[in-house]
């Protein structure tokens, strides 16, 4: 199982009247942290898509457990729970600046072709990276 | 059972480089819907704000069905299916400007105290403009 | 001289913990009144991307003079000042439901080749729509 | 003169169907570059507010000479050009990563009462972090 972490200072402009991150606003953190975690592992989603692979979200689910603040240094792990083929799953926990859960949610993103937007199978790339965290 | 429907047009700054539509935005799009579904029975979700109750989001859900493009004129259908008490569940489905069904999602809101940020029961004023749509 | 207004309502994900709407909000604002602007006069936006037209901006300007709030039915007044050539300008200014000016400001445009993303003239069809307006 | 550089890296949600960095985006990163810059000399934003002082914006300028791209880490180089009193001015320069001049920009904020919403002199705690790099 690969797991990955990527800190996030919360902006101004992600807060909203209620003091609080927006709740839309984690649909990016989200996005910040699986591009790391992809990139921790020699994957880069900007070359995939030079190479006309693209990653389209196919589903999103969050659960807000605490509000996020202005100024706060969040911490996103991403998790790839299981081996990918077609569809990539990616699971989120967000904990704030004392550690705190305060969200979890989870993705599933599609590997498609640039050009036909068809579904296509897994790069072999991006098996050869994730495999080795997968061997029992 | 309420339903309300509501129009929106997809603005550039709300597209990503694919083309579509970012999956983060449609939070946006849930948000706005909800307003304009609570608007038309009457309650302002502004004027609950003002009288100390606010809704955080307790959970997202989206899936994505088909992309949705700059400009078109997309159709946010905001369904409540059920009476609420202390949690509001709300669904949504995404219609594109070909009556397509793009995306389906819920949230669930709370009704809190904006000084204690503690749970509240429902205000009455919105119990009274729900009910009779639930009425047997 | 051409001018024209569009409507739009502050969508909650808008505001910050100020209690304002965000003030790099308002580019978004701006582009959905000059969309509109154009729209008014027969030219979508849409279309000249299809066409292999596009429209980056090479400068903005805001003047913020009084704040926006949530749910507030705000107005783009948008002014094409003179007949663009290469470069196109547009003057806005930003009005409250109570009629206030709340901030002005300016964009201005650029016609590019799609594919070779170097500046062109402006399309025909903009010029004939745009024309009759600034008549002597 | 106080100058200070923030590394940010593009988000996809930042990009735009034309393949860059939303126009509007930039108010973000200009943001997130001058809270860094204060911070370097020991005033948080965040601090600030909670002691009853508010910053907004008066005025915003963007001119964009290059685009950029999505993944790309991006330089806001934020300058204080005078030592302020009741405005401060902040002055940008966005560099790519292979460190062109992409953008540049300003913005003017107020000292704000964050109760009666009324301007306020600098406070005396920034005047001091500020004032040692403008001595002659």
């Amino acid at each position: 199982m690969f797991t990955h972490s990527t800190k996030i200072r919360v902006r101004y402009g992600e807060t909203d009247q209620m003091g609080y991150v927006y709740y839309g606003r984690y649909a990016e953190y989200f996005e910040a942290g699986r591009v790391e975690a992809l990139r921790s592992i020699g994957i880069s989603y900007k070359k995939l898509e030079e190479q006309g692979i693209m990653m389209p979200v196919l589903n999103l689910q969050v659960n807000y457990y605490m509000p996020l603040f202005y100024d706060e240094e969040v911490t996103v792990q991403v998790t790839i729970p299981e081996l990918p083929t077609i569809r990539i799953k990616f699971l989120y926990k967000v904990f704030n600046a004392a550690g705190e859960l305060t969200a979890d949610g989870e993705t599933t993103l599609l590997f498609v072709d640039a050009f036909t937007r068809k579904p296509i199978r897994m790069p072999a790339e991006v098996i050869a990276a994730l495999e080795p965290h997968y061997k029992s």
